[in-house]
């Protein structure tokens, strides 16, 4: 009784015929996940236009699809979950919050492809686009940074260089609004939000160029 | 030689049909407005849903009538600034953000208009919204409040409350992030994001049940 059904990328560049399974998740985990990832993917897409970062523009790609994914699982268990017209009618509304969260990281999408294919980088955009660059920073833990097997928790970053870690990036795996007791991998990319004094702090820190916690 | 187009709603609730007359636009204000209202649109279409205020959803459909309207002027100008292929290949890239930037204000008019329909209000909505609760808070200044009159530079609210004022409504006119110099004006509908304490305090001045600054 495993439902399946088809999908056709949006874009070429993701044109592959995928097969989503069905699969039981928890709607509400679903739901809440696509709006942070929505959230993070617009950040993310102004970010890469900003700094023409092929790299970031590829992670928003990458999310994109996730969302995709998590809009069909969501969708499939709130059909299978309805049990009669009252359920249906209170799981319309999640439906229609969960598409609402997919154009979002739609519109981000497209943001990103204008990296993708090297246009969008007119002055006026990044002009747009410049307020971004205040808040959002991504690095990578090297080897020899002192954060590396550290718990958020321990690092007290927002309240040590007013920065918070919004999102890390595990090979294939996104954690979102990582909790206090997550703990800093090598080569995790960090995606960080904060002032450009702090953001820069913790680039350092990453990098293992910078030693100590201020 | 006033170029005009026809435009249909994309719901039924804004289905007449609209005539937008071309007018001459600095296309860089338009596209900073878009996406910043997009932006705004967001954050106000979860507050509209999560406090189920009707007031704030139709706030959402204003806006998202006048982000359509923007990108209109916008395509129409990008047209007609555009003299040789050069210009057409740098401008397509505006255009590309401006309806990344307009599907995004659409999809926050989509989650508003479950709060008008009166649906979507299911708890696994209101747990996906609830961060929003923490940073986003509408009041309207009445005649009495001490804020009237004053400028925003006077009130200094970032820094003696923890309170931004991200936009404010002066009945058919936005101002979105005013400037230091803007005066608050009775029946101000002032949109601000901040924490908890702090944006309570705010409510407090503006309706005039506090009566002096922290």
């Amino acid at each position: 009784m495993h439902a399946s059904i088809f999908k056709m990328g949006a874009f070429p560049y993701l044109s592959k015929l995928e097969k989503i399974k069905y699969k039981p998740v928890s709607v509400r985990e679903v739901l809440i996940e696509m709006k942070d990832l929505s959230e993070l993917m617009i950040d993310l897409a102004y970010s890469a236009t900003l700094f023409n970062s092929r790299d970031l523009a590829e992670e928003v790609l990458e999310l994109e699809e996730r969302v995709d994914n998590l809009a069909y699982l969501l969708h499939m268990n709130t059909m299978l979950a309805a049990r009669d017209a009252e359920d249906a009618e209170e799981f319309v509304g999640i439906c229609k919050v969960a598409t609402a969260t997919n154009k979002i990281s739609d519109a981000a999408a497209d943001i990103a492809y204008l990296v993708i294919w090297g246009i969008g980088l007119h002055p006026i955009v990044r002009e747009a686009f410049g307020a971004v660059q205040e808040r959002l920073m991504r690095s990578e833990a090297k080897s020899t940074s002192i954060i590396v097997s550290k718990s958020l928790g321990e690092l007290e970053l927002a309240a040590r260089i007013g920065v918070d870690i919004i999102a890390i990036r595990r090979g294939k795996e996104w954690i979102i609004n990582p909790s206090e007791g997550e703990k800093i991998v090598e080569s995790d990319i960090l995606i960080a939000r904060g002032a450009p004094h702090g953001v820069e702090k913790l680039k350092q820190l990453a990098d293992g160029t910078l030693k100590e916690l201020g």
